[in-house]
């Protein structure tokens, strides 16, 4: 079964109510509303409390790769335009994945590549700490610690499905992952509790929204997958994947 | 400058020696040839004392997604052939980056997706402890979890770079982070201290051998990346994307 090796530690926080009561008490709580964007800063530790998170990448494309490229190369690949504020002044936007309700993220800022933070769910509360906050807690530090391993660990092998050549096999690797870290059980199977446009798949998996309606469709005529209710995206419990385990 | 933002935690090990000391003592150190398989037990922690290993994803291709799949479908994207054993298996590869030396790493099975570890040069020697071990040296295993978290970012900005559609911007950002996180300086610039075949460039951005020889070329031609010596890849000291900071 695709869920069953799902480690304890997805929802570590033994302490969580102290570390709420302390959030709420010191004002380091903040509820936002779907894609709202968390302002963050390096060195702080953000803790979902409600919600989810959508971590997103942001690639500004240096002078000289794209812009100086020539025309030939321009044209190489898939020249669909994308749409979005940000894909239009010359960055593209990549979805890195959710963090969920008890689980901590951070957001280092680095170049060439900015990673940001939106609420992917209305009314998605985040608790945010500096990392000296928990020298009273040390054993909720090591937790946080274990969930970072853990989230490590998942991030090697959606970059192990993103490997593949095929655009088909990256689409079909990125949702079971998906739904093997975050999916809720239904009649039909298990499914993701959050929606997500065809155009952050693609900018997931280093394909275009067009591309992924094209081979959802067919991951679909294939029973692969099947669509929940409200659009939200489900894989049948007798998966074929999960016969690999 | 790229290089000036590398963390002082990528070589976090202030307690080193007598680990290193520990570990000879009881028999839990193993130095490997290049390419040698480094066999690794799911809830060990492994350090890499010298030399520098390289972490591949193997992603068993489930039944019904490639072997089922219509003629137009397994045509679909790149059609090409790869070489190596696990691809003609039914395996693909994917290349998941490095760890060197003074780094921790671990490998938790998962499907549908296998992690494996190889050394990636001669010499290459690993410890290994059980998380236990680390109860001795409290401080040390906060620098090894602080390492995973380090590690953790690093992975989220490589999957940043393999949002992005255009195969010669996912080759491109994706050397621009090797070099960021293991370049050595040179009179020209920054090179990677390893060799990479293009294959394994390859399998890392979802690509081929073949389109990776040619865009590499492509980037030589206007001066984004340039050889070192004995093959290596190189950026120059100036490079644009360092002016993104």
């Amino acid at each position: 079964m695709v869920l069953s090796n799902r480690p304890d530690n997805a929802r570590p926080f033994l302490t969580w109510q102290r570390i709420t009561d302390w959030a709420q008490e010191h004002y380091r709580s903040r509820t936002f509303s779907k894609d709202e964007r968390i302002p963050t800063r390096s060195g702080l530790l953000y803790l979902v409390e409600r919600g989810a998170i959508r971590l997103v990448g942001a690639a500004h494309t240096p002078p000289g790769s794209r812009a100086e490229l020539p025309p030939d190369l321009m044209l190489e690949d898939e020249p669909e335009v994308t749409t979005g504020a940000l894909a239009m002044a010359g960055y593209e936007e990549a979805f890195l994945g959710f963090v969920g309700a008890g689980q901590p993220f951070e957001i280092v800022a680095q170049s060439p590549f900015n990673l940001q933070s939106f609420a992917h769910v209305d009314q998605t509360t985040v608790i945010w700490l500096y990392w000296n906050d928990l020298d009273n807690w040390p054993h909720f530090r090591r937790e946080v610690l274990d969930a970072f391993r853990y989230q490590h660990q998942r991030k090697l092998l959606w970059l192990s499905t993103l490997g593949q050549r095929r655009t088909i096999d990256r689409l079909f690797g990125f949702l079971t992952l998906l739904i093997e870290e975050f999916g809720e059980p239904c009649e039909s199977g298990y499914y993701l509790p959050w929606t997500l446009t065809h155009a952050q798949i693609g900018s997931a998996i280093g394909s275009t929204r067009v591309t992924v309606t094209r081979l959802m469709g067919k991951l679909r005529q294939r029973k692969l997958i099947h669509i929940h209710r409200d659009g939200l995206i489900a894989i049948p419990a007798h998966h074929p994947a999960a016969q690999q385990a």
